[in-house]
């Protein structure tokens, strides 16, 4: 069943989760399909597909229960076990991704970081150990890496790319400007920055664009 | 004729002009659609037609003077004028995007950064001057700002964004994982770096998926 599952729905359960956790905290224990939508921009007869996606089946009488809805998620969603992950690139926006994600998920940490400055091999920054980018391979085969994140400029990021599909990753995230190529076993997610702050700002000052039913990521 | 493209052609178009730069600095002076579709992940008949869209018809018998590109998604793309951007959040995230976005387009600046600790409030962070969260309509006001990013945790994401609304933001690029509910004036990009790390280690665990012609962003 997993396979069958698209990208936009992974995305979505992300999302769910976080928006339901938020709910959680605040002490919400049941809530509908319809309010779901509602906060997360999208509709409920889709909030329901993708329950069923999951294998999920609630009580609709009254509502979802909040708690069970984040566990049957995180079943879905994530690793029965840690899963491991590589940052090649420490410069600023590497430094930014490993404050950024460090503890906010159990099963997924970043657990070694790799540049080509000597300074910072053998350092660790901001908990994480950093090693040589020669070294990707070895660390990888050793802790059992299997996703990557590309935080290199340009230039780097296809040979970083391949080094990362050498050491036997699976998946990439790439903050790098530039599309990759990569066999057709490797998952890559782009974030580019550059290009969603020009679209923002074409649009801010046409004023005029085709609005769409949920915005960017979520659509 | 602006008003009539889509997200996804600017988003392209953003794209093209950043590995075309990238060209020219190594010497390229000319290019076919069909070379830049290879490059940029996409069929030389869309990348043709991106072209139509921005009003651009070169001579296709040797190529595309790559300048010449450049210069005309230039002018479609930017803004006669300076556009001045508003940072909301002055954390980590906030720190790594001041430092990632300075420069990189000599019309479009981050001028501005505002949070709510004082500790922060009127220094100079990575060379933006900082205030207070209070003071955005009114450093708006006289700034003339139109975009703006949000920078801050999720909990905090909605007011950012409704006091930029206030504030007479017409775009907003939002960082906290969370949809932002505003008027439909105002276009909205969102990047989720936890939804997107999930989906890599999703999509890394199983091993199989639809594969897009193009992957993210690019699409």
């Amino acid at each position: 069943m997993p396979n069958t599952v698209s990208q936009k729905t992974i995305g979505r359960l992300s999302l769910y989760r976080r928006l339901l956790q938020a709910l959680a905290n605040k002490g919400v224990r049941y809530i509908y399909s319809h309010q779901i939508a509602v906060i997360a921009s999208a509709t409920a007869a889709q909030v329901r597909r993708d329950w069923m996606a999951i294998g999920y089946s609630g009580s609709p009488t009254k509502g979802y229960e909040v708690t069970e809805l984040i566990d049957a998620i995180g079943k879905f969603l994530d690793s029965p076990k840690e899963q491991k992950v590589a940052l090649v690139g420490i410069g600023n926006l590497g430094r930014a991704i490993l404050i950024f994600f460090a503890g906010r998920r159990p099963k997924l940490n970043i657990v070694a970081a790799f540049d080509n400055d000597p300074y910072k091999i053998n350092r660790v920054i901001h908990g994480c150990k950093c090693y040589h980018i020669d070294q990707l391979k070895t660390v990888s085969d050793e802790t059992g890496i299997d996703v990557g994140i590309i935080a290199v400029p340009a230039s780097e990021a296809q040979k970083a790319a391949e080094n990362m599909v050498a050491a036997g990753i699976k998946g990439i995230l790439n903050f790098a400007p530039t599309p990759l190529r990569v066999g057709n076993n490797v998952y890559v997610e782009d974030i580019d920055m550059t290009m969603s702050l020009e679209k923002v700002a074409f649009f801010a000052r046409q004023g005029n664009f085709e609005r769409n039913f949920t915005s960017g990521e979520y659509e």
